[in-house]
């Protein structure tokens, strides 16, 4: 026994009374606890199970059905777009902006997560800034000019203007100005949020690689010096990198334009796709590697080795600035340093495209006929099929139940996250292809062997086609080891 | 040993096959791993602790700099946006529209994944659909006209029009009416989403509570009859329920007036609150209640049971619709009945309304002057405040740290939920003082009886004011009763 005073009765009884704010003793708490059957498929003596036929999922399009939001399917240009739609991720809802249907919310919150846990590890605080910015802060930058048309404008009912923002650094540079008594010893700060941008494209296409709406995650950080600023810029690129290899993406760093951003350096994280809209050189030597846009037209050796130079396309999933006190002066961002005196913050400003990540993982990662998700953000890690209702292994129908059970109860981390195909009309066949054209990661299949004694389940990786038979708890034991987010 | 075919060592090659997709062993892992002191506060031997002293958060204004975003002290009239202010929870952007501040991200995030189970529980799909909504879907229903000027309207490059989303019964609708084929056995459809939503307030004010930008969760559903959505109407009210209960908001639900949504039967959940901007009356005889806005302006008299009406003052947290086929049948969303009919779907909508509640909690439940939050939904659980500098107390500074370490050890659920107030020259009585301010429930000491054999911690209940001293163990079996979400 622990040592512990008081003792535990009145622990118990002290924690539900600084626990329970006053709450009356509803209903509806047993109200809610009601599921009817129509929602979920009950086990005859277990919990909830997450079926297939409840999904509201306009999946099997024919293909010639699938439509771009321009209505002509011949801009279906990319892959990722095309079996997007198709299976149902997204729906368009006008040019250059899409429904995100529940597969994609799924994964785009797993992503998310990811993002938070590489962003907290270095210190970052996650804040949210609003949609409408107002058009003083833009001015003050000469952005509101300088923008064009990329800026959605509106006026509210007093005539005052705003924009939708495409980007924070404004907002957040007068928010961190508003600070009165910032000392040096509470920098750097670095504070990012994950909310939608907008952004006017004269050409939205590609689905959500290139939108008019879309999630972004952008970070600004403050720093007390330019050594400083520049440590913690490699440390954001550091988080990056963790990032994509966590995601299993292939990402390369580039040296990159700072566009109207500004400041003084710069990096892309480019991955390289053939529908990628951006050029990026690499030199095989030495390493170097830049955006074309970076490079004279006649550039064709590195400048760093004189080696030649490799050109790819990729698709910008983020990009780093380092900006140094091109929006702390405008604002007066200020700190005060060791001697007591105000200083104008060194910033650095960090994008990561949200949605175009999840679309880009997509676009390199899937076949030409079936969607293959990054692992960690599978909107389901395992998706088991019973056998054909009226089969001979109909008899392994609730073997495949049970073995539900068993795993969200063996294995909690893939609680939420196993989805059972109660679609028994259709074969093993058909089912199976649909999960193929879904990519869930793992398949399960009960099947003839399904009867044997012990029963043993058909167990496909969709990522390598790879093909195993394991018992119920070689099952459990397997996916044990499944990464979550 | 499980009986499992292959064996351990195929399998885990298997899964690390399945589970990576090619990914270069970069030095990413290693960077984003690498964590300076300057983030944190590092343990001699332990992982990292989280630190008051680097958080972003302006706090410790005197209440006269607090300033309304119109700039006039005076205008803040209400307990909530007053605290929300003064301890740096929320910081003005424009009029009606808030930067959230770290502690507010976090017990929103907490307060969605609370919305996220009281839905999903009861079948809810969570998709997400773009704010900018075109003109031609609102004038199909005419509220393009009707909703006049609360609707913020902007044009495209292309000078088509837009507005931005006050709520998706229009865009939901279209998007079902696209499923070519949909049965009756599919039905219902919950489908819902928490996203940002705009409405050009003629007059925002009280903070959060009536923003022009704010954050709401709206539900839209889909029956094959009128008994059915009935049925899921009271299935959803259930769930408000719940979740009220659970955050330990004492709401009341009453009969509410269509208004521009439409339909045929409506409620609102209001939080009775002096600040409340509704009134409602409620019969505590038969418990009848309504919002005043549909009982004649002469009535006095239950409707149902002529007692005497009580009457209150309440903050609108949730709205309930039974909206039958009226946007249905302007869509033509339709399913195909048991005869193979197609017929139109009988739809309901539901709102909450997120960052009002949090506000609306806080309102209700803190003091003059110290927040108080619906204990799931605050940012951080525990505060641990060492002793001071030079005092005589200081030998416990390190068993403090070590406390630190163990909670978040022998306690998982509140890993990133403890907070080490490091501003070790400030008294412990002046960062007691901070600690009372900001709300978290269990405040930890190390004061005198730290010094003793075995050390013993002072425990604070902010909640209930009760004080208990524990040692380590007996913290953290203390701890390891509170629910976090």
């Amino acid at each position: 026994m622990h040592k512990c005073f008081p003792a535990r009765g009145v622990m118990e009884g002290l924690l539900s009374r600084c626990r329970a704010l006053p709450a009356p003793t509803t209903c509806g708490r047993q109200l809610s606890g009601y599921v009817p059957h129509r929602f979920y498929h009950r086990g005859p003596e277990r919990g909830k199970r997450l079926v297939l036929s409840r999904m509201f999922q306009p999946q099997n399009l024919r293909e010639d059905q699938v439509l771009s939001p321009e209505g002509r399917s011949g801009d279906l240009s990319c892959k990722s777009q095309r079996l997007m739609l198709q299976v149902g991720l997204i729906h368009p809802a006008s040019p250059g902006c899409y429904h995100l249907l529940p597969y994609t919310v799924r994964a785009i919150e797993k992503l998310e997560r990811v993002i938070d846990q590489e962003m907290q590890a270095i210190g970052g605080q996650k804040v949210n800034m609003p949609s409408l910015s107002p058009a003083e802060l833009w001015r003050a930058t000469k952005r509101w000019d300088l923008m064009g048309k990329e800026l959605l404008r509106l006026r509210d009912r007093h005539g005052k203007e705003y924009c939708l923002g495409p980007t924070h650094e404004e907002a957040i540079t007068a928010l961190v100005a508003s600070q009165q008594t910032l000392s040096y010893k509470q920098l750097p700060f670095l504070l990012y949020q994950v909310t939608r941008k907008f952004r006017d494209e004269p050409r939205p296409r590609f689905g959500l690689l290139r939108g008019r709406e879309f999630y972004m995650k952008d970070m600004y950080t403050f720093d007390s010096s330019p050594e400083a600023a520049l440590e913690t810029y490699g440390l954001v690129c550091g988080a990056y990198s963790s990032l994509f290899h966590r995601l299993g993406l292939q990402c390369v760093r580039v040296q990159a334009d700072v566009g109207s951003i500004g400041g003084t350096t710069s990096h892309e994280f480019q991955l390289p796709a053939e529908v990628g809209e951006d050029r990026f050189a690499v030199c095989p030597g030495c390493g170097f590697s830049a955006n074309m846009e970076t490079l004279h037209s006649s550039q064709t050796s590195c400048p760093a080795c004189r080696g030649p130079l490799t050109e790819s396309r990729g698709i910008e999933v983020g990009h780093t600035f380092y900006l140094g006190t091109k929006y702390s002066s405008v604002f007066s961002a200020q700190f005060t340093n060791a001697h007591g005196k105000p200083c104008l913050a060194e910033m650095g400003c960090y994008g990561l495209g949200v949605t175009r990540i999840l679309a880009a993982g997509i676009e390199v990662l899937s076949t030409e006929d079936s969607v293959r998700w990054p692992s960690l953000l599978a909107p389901y890690h395992v998706c088991l099929i019973p056998p054909k209702k009226g089969s001979r292994e109909e008899a392994a129908t609730e073997l495949t139940g049970g073995l539900y059970d068993l795993i969200t109860e063996a294995v909690p981390q893939l609680r939420g996250e196993v989805l059972l195909d109660d679609r028994t009309h259709l074969t093993i066949g058909n089912r199976l292809k649909d999960a193929n054209k879904f990519g869930y990661p793992f398949v399960i299949i009960a099947g003839k062997r399904a009867l044997e004694d012990p029963a043993h389940f058909e167990v496909r990786c969709q990522n390598t086609g790879e093909v195993v038979f394991l018992t119920r708890e070689g099952v459990t034991e397997f996916l044990s080891q499944v990464q979550v987010v």
